[in-house]
């Protein structure tokens, strides 16, 4: 079997207009899905971020791809995460950049994609679940959290194309408990992890009591991207010890290695032990071993998208728990493709204990490029079938309205700071710590 | 396709009288070979270390094994080595147990023998090489080592079946420096791991001059296995650090993680910078967290037969590579069976630089399981072929006769020091440090 085609498909969905401390997310999200033929007719699919760098990206790669065995194309393709990742941890961090706009890792995210889409399609050529290619299920049903963002009013998508506001506005604790509320009727979600970073840090300490009154059993993550100084981390922390210590955590509250372990070391000193999570400070491998040695977070959030793939993402979690980190799964606005893989990638890595986080309760239905429609959470958990490969494919007259989507937006790349200054502020500027 | 059977079939093979500081080979080393067997007939194999302790753990295990999906297999046995391993980590090590002859480390045995069987099956059943079912090859020959040792006269075997000896006694310099030669005449090994701790250690520190002399480019590595004090090993390292600093590497000097910690910490002191090997102090993912703290070890040796089989060779590469470590080899004496999966792990594993130890030149032909005989070393590599699965066959007449020399002879455990004062001091005791 040879790979015979690399079909790369730049994408827009429709995005609600989600708050973050990088600021607002745009009307669109950008998405990459790709084919991989192989001679025998057989497609493997992958999705993965969006916009114009990424796509050159997978051109540039072709001549090495076409032609490959997809049994050996990650082995072939290994330099583009085996070679040195350029940078101080600062610079590879997402601190400065949302997730996917990071140029140091852009080789990591290409060959992640592509690892993805092969093993999709050596499970279609086998008939077996892209899981069980890769050792076998340790579980059968993965579990996901509800994702509450504070939210301005709308749906997302623009003009003729703007989308219902499923969720309404939410910019204060009550709607965002009534967000959360909404979000768990639709999905069965068993954990909550809270997007924060972005009101008084008053105001999100509320809400996140009302958020733990209103579903006393369920864990609560934080995660404010930063936007904290180590003495609001602290307060914070010390404030919501018993509503995030109960199995949930705090993500990211400061900025930097050095931020993130004063602010676990003032927490031990007051006898709190909430572990303090990352997707910022550290985001690929060279990261972890000044982690450690820093004891600066103690649960990394694992990304299919640019940690490598499935099989990086069992590394990964081998690598936490020989060294007592726990492993969590770090989320973008995605569609069904994506959650396919972060399925497989956790049914197949036993040390993925937290339930993963997802955007796509965010997603309309309306976009979904997956045949049948959207992927569905029973219980908050996506089951893992007997199905060949991801588990699911295209629909191409979906495929094709993507594209048309992204051919008529502006956007090419995702920048949710030019978004808050045209429809917030137009003097905003992302500052960190704001608080 | 489901599992129908497990056969375990466990050998002798003959052994020359090798030294170490466990003490003496036995004329037999015992080895386990496993037959997995699927409903349409096709047969995945696997070799471990031998006797009967490990034979009965894999018959404890059919009720779990048979019935399986080979392709699950590894995630439905994943609780052997996921669960806590017991015992502190001089409990866990090697330090006072041969390889193989750790309880502790049993579970981990049978689950590597059971995952490469299992991959040996699929791999057949798909007719694509392991390496490729593990993402690909990252190398298309796997290089080993020398591996001489100080021995007696003989060539293992006892009684009728006793071997003629090709190697020859050698208790000195010169004649150790003669084996290398015959090994490398053979073989075309462009790396020499030395076995050491045997000797008084000015002899031993002779005899690594006279193999630099003798093979000016070849990396040496030297193992006393703990058979050294701190003092006595930073002496050799002092010593040594021109002929082991140019690519080679000290293992295991010295006994724990820190013994190990002061002979870096010293050496660094003395501006000499050899890495200091173990498959003694680290010898499972548990280990690895002290190690890397204390700074104990700068090389670890996989072993495909305890850390877990080939994708825990894989986990531990990233681990090492993120943690600055350098990935090595360990070997057993063992035959064909292992040799394959050895190096079909080495070649999917791209952290994996250093060439693998192997005793393979020890083993008689008389005696190899594989279809066709003895693998072949050229330049000293092992060639990863097209052919599916580990890429070799048994033999089941060879096979029939390693179990007649099971039965046979009198060994059912590897027993060094019992050998040891069989033939040569009928009051030795290993003492560590001895020197």
């Amino acid at each position: 079997m040879k790979i015979v085609d690399l079909r790369v498909h730049s994408i827009a969905i429709a995005d609600p207009p989600l708050r973050s401390s990088y600021g607002l997310h745009q009307p669109y999200a950008l998405r990459t899905v790709l084919e991989l033929v192989s001679d025998d007719k057989i497609v493997g699919i992958a999705e993965t971020h969006g916009g114009d760098a990424i796509a050159r990206g997978f051109e540039a790669l072709k001549g090495r791809v076409i032609g490959a065995d997809p049994f050996r194309l990650a082995g072939l393709l290994i330099d583009l995460v085996e070679g040195d990742v350029p940078g101080s941890s600062l610079d590879r961090s997402q601190t400065f950049h949302v997730p996917g706009e990071n140029p140091l890792d852009l080789k990591q995210r290409l060959y992640s994609a592509l690892e993805i889409a092969a093993l999709d399609l050596c499970g279609r050529a086998l008939r077996k679940p892209v899981c069980d290619l890769l050792g076998g299920r340790v579980r059968d049903e993965v579990a996901f959290s509800a994702y509450p963002f504070y939210k301005h009013a709308g749906g997302g998508g623009e003009g003729k194309d703007a989308r219902p506001d499923e969720y309404g506005e939410a910019l204060g604790p009550e709607p965002l408990v009534r967000q959360v509320k909404h979000m768990i009727a639709q999905n069965g979600f068993k954990d909550i992890k809270f997007k924060t970073g972005v009101l008084d840090p008053e105001v999100e300490i509320e809400t996140v009591r009302q958020l733990h009154r209103a579903f006393p059993g369920l864990p609560i993550r934080m995660d404010p991207n930063c936007a904290w100084s180590v003495e609001t981390s602290v307060k914070v922390g010390k404030a919501l010890a018993k509503e995030l210590g109960n199995g949930g955590y705090l993500e990211d509250p400061t900025a930097g290695m050095d931020g993130m372990a004063a602010v676990r070391k003032q927490l031990l000193a007051a006898g709190i032990d909430t572990p303090l999570g990352s997707n910022v400070a550290v985001t690929c491998f060279p990261d972890l071993r000044e982690a450690v040695a820093k004891d600066a977070v103690q649960i990394v959030l694992s990304d299919v998208h640019y940690w490598g793939g499935l099989r990086a993402t069992q590394h990964l979690g081998k690598l936490c728990k020989t060294f007592g980190l726990g492993l969590s799964m770090h989320s973008n606005s995605h569609l069904g493709v994506s959650v396919m893989a972060m399925a497989h990638a956790a049914a197949a890595t036993p040390q993925l204990t937290y339930a993963c986080d997802t955007h796509y309760p965010w997603s309309d239905a309306k976009d979904e490029v997956v045949a049948g429609g959207k992927v569905r959470f029973t219980n908050g958990c996506v089951r893992i079938t007997d199905r060949p490969g991801l588990g699911v494919d295209l629909d191409q007259d979906q495929l094709a309205r993507g594209r048309e989507r992204y051919a008529s937006c502006p956007y090419r790349k995702r920048d949710d700071e030019a978004e808050m200054r045209k429809h917030v502020d137009p003097n905003w500027k992302r500052v960190l710590p704001r608080w």
